[in-house]
């Protein structure tokens, strides 16, 4: 099957399906993401305390942990949240928020990589690159900034940690253990809205909910997030309207965009 | 006097009292909450520190309880505001947010209505035959979703513990001891946009700051909720501008929306 | 040089080194703010676990503490993060949000005034006033509410504190020990939308990063707000718009608006 017609199969089957999409995510982005969520048809839930995750997470179809805005007890909601997750095989997507910027961040990330073993890796070259050191690698990954030069941290890191990794970029790179997909949607203007890439891990955790495959599942979510940008972008004035546009293109996305405007390819 | 002019009257008197409304709410709605307060002329506080909620509740009109993301601390700092508003003869408006999907919030939920006694209790169908339920009640509200069918329970909570209930649904209905309204405006795109449902429960405080009567209050917070999403929604194309539009909206409210929109009938 | 194109300067000098504005703020405005930060071109960061401020401000160009949503922890985070700020040499601004309103708010906005030595405290009037009453003044101030009243408040702060005092209200003021700003720009719309005030001071961080004098600062943030406000509220249909059309005028601020616009002044 074409790869925009099985974009398009998730969306569809999210806006039928409504799953719940249980997140644990930052304070910055939860109105947005929420929003995102129901603009694509999911059912978002946003719960945290240590006496409800598990019992929450039991009625989720997939769970976002997002450690943008993270303190020590949102960290251990998010142990426990996770553990339950892979206990009931519903998938885990994991955004290292701010990874590399402090010990705190690159240990706490590292440290739900390896206790949760997230079915899916999702941030920014920097932070990917930053797990990738975590683990004590010296070399082998150059120093530039986006996606295609986080490429071979984020081999590493799939094969390693048997996860799929998503790097966001101005193009996206999804890599599993034996699979890249490239993903060149998108529009220069998002990066000035704040909380887009928690967006696209958050669709990235609805696609999950519907599609057994994590890879498609999350290149599948940043070509929803890559065309919706570009569509709404072509109607904003700033990054304000952007915000906006963005949730109304997500909600009447139809398969023509789809099939005119997603560029995914393998290799 | 008509039931579109009661409400007129709650919006002339919010705008040029602006009643201080204290707020203990969720994370995912504070902005857009207190968007709404500010949009109808009311003033928000956002405070939850246990050092200052019963002082700050000292200040204000009227106090909105709201479990959506909630945790222990917040919790208690709710009971704490909650019990110093009803000893100062203030209304508390208290929203279960997903009572029935986990234990923890079904049990705070009850809690607070037996701790507290909330003035009125605002929630969804489910949400009030959850806290019906917690009760020990087993059976005489019958399963299907939706605000008529928690009418049974809405009015045994309303008996037991001396407040009104509203709940929402495609018809709202607010009920008391002794009373039933019900309201039938709104629009469908409005569950699309995160935390509506946690504004009716703002309004529901801004509009018992000024009238003393809860049923009323009530009922016509969800009036004008109503009406303006339906208005709202027609300018609308999707729920991002959805959500900006009904906050114009709202601030530009006028005696003849009401009047010739407000669909609310007794019984 | 003139007033407006020293405020021009700074903007571009945002715009060109995109400085790292660390934030510690309240629950409402962390959208809105770290959204305003990236329109007129800086770097948002929001983080406050007490494990990772002190190396998050070490990445930081200045600081912003913003007690709006306070609790115990975040204010301990508030004053480690201020102090490491401090002994880096990079400027800390404090927007005492509600101080007057309840004691833990005054005493908190006071113990951090004196604890951490903020370059820039920018509040209302009342705010202002609350925190010099809080030194044990008892007369000297009137109890009008605005800015001008709240000036000799201002100015024995300022002193007192050696710190830039900048007060908004219908003409803000911004004052030194030796110097007074006034700024009259602005919008009556704009204070019906929730955070505009902090939204103030988070841009005055972004000033203050690319900016020496604190002075100078403190007052070319509160240009930019209102001439922004003003072109956007002219865009506007309510509060709702004016949030989004804020956002995006802020985005494309031009030279030729802020030579046409600034109204600023000294004395």
């Amino acid at each position: 099957m074409d790869a925009a017609m099985k974009v398009w199969n998730d969306v569809q089957r999210i806006r039928s399906e409504a799953p719940l999409v249980h997140n644990i995510t930052n304070y910055v982005v939860m109105n947005t993401t929420a929003n995102a969520l129901l603009a694509i048809g999911a059912s978002p839930v946003m719960a945290h305390a240590i006496e409800e995750v598990e019992e929450m997470v039991g009625l989720a179809r997939s769970l976002v942990l997002n450690i943008g805005t993270l303190s020590a007890p949102w960290v251990e909601a998010m142990r426990k949240a996770g553990r339950r997750a892979k206990e009931r095989g519903i998938p885990v997507v994991l955004d290292p928020v701010g990874a590399g910027a402090t010990r705190f961040r690159t240990e706490t990330a590292h440290t739900l990589l390896v206790q949760v073993q997230p079915t899916i890796v999702r941030g920014n070259g920097s932070e990917i690159r930053a797990l990738f050191y975590a683990e004590g690698a010296t070399k082998g990954v150059d120093s530039r900034h986006g996606a295609e030069d986080a490429l071979d941290a984020a081999r590493s890191l799939a094969e390693r940690h048997d996860c799929v990794v998503s790097v966001s970029g101005k193009v996206d790179i999804v890599v599993s253990g034996s699979s890249t997909l490239r993903v060149a949607n998108g529009h220069p203007l998002m990066p000035r809205v704040t909380g887009l890439g928690c967006t696209a891990t958050a669709l990235t955790g609805a696609c999950a909910a519907v599609n057994p495959s994590p890879l498609e599942a999350a290149a599948h979510a940043m070509a929803i997030m890559g065309v919706t940008g570009e569509i709404a972008a072509g109607r904003s004035g700033g990054p304000g309207s952007l915000q906006m546009h963005f949730l109304d293109t997500l909600h009447l996305l139809r398969e023509e965009d789809l099939l005119r405007m997603v560029n995914m390819e393998e290799g």
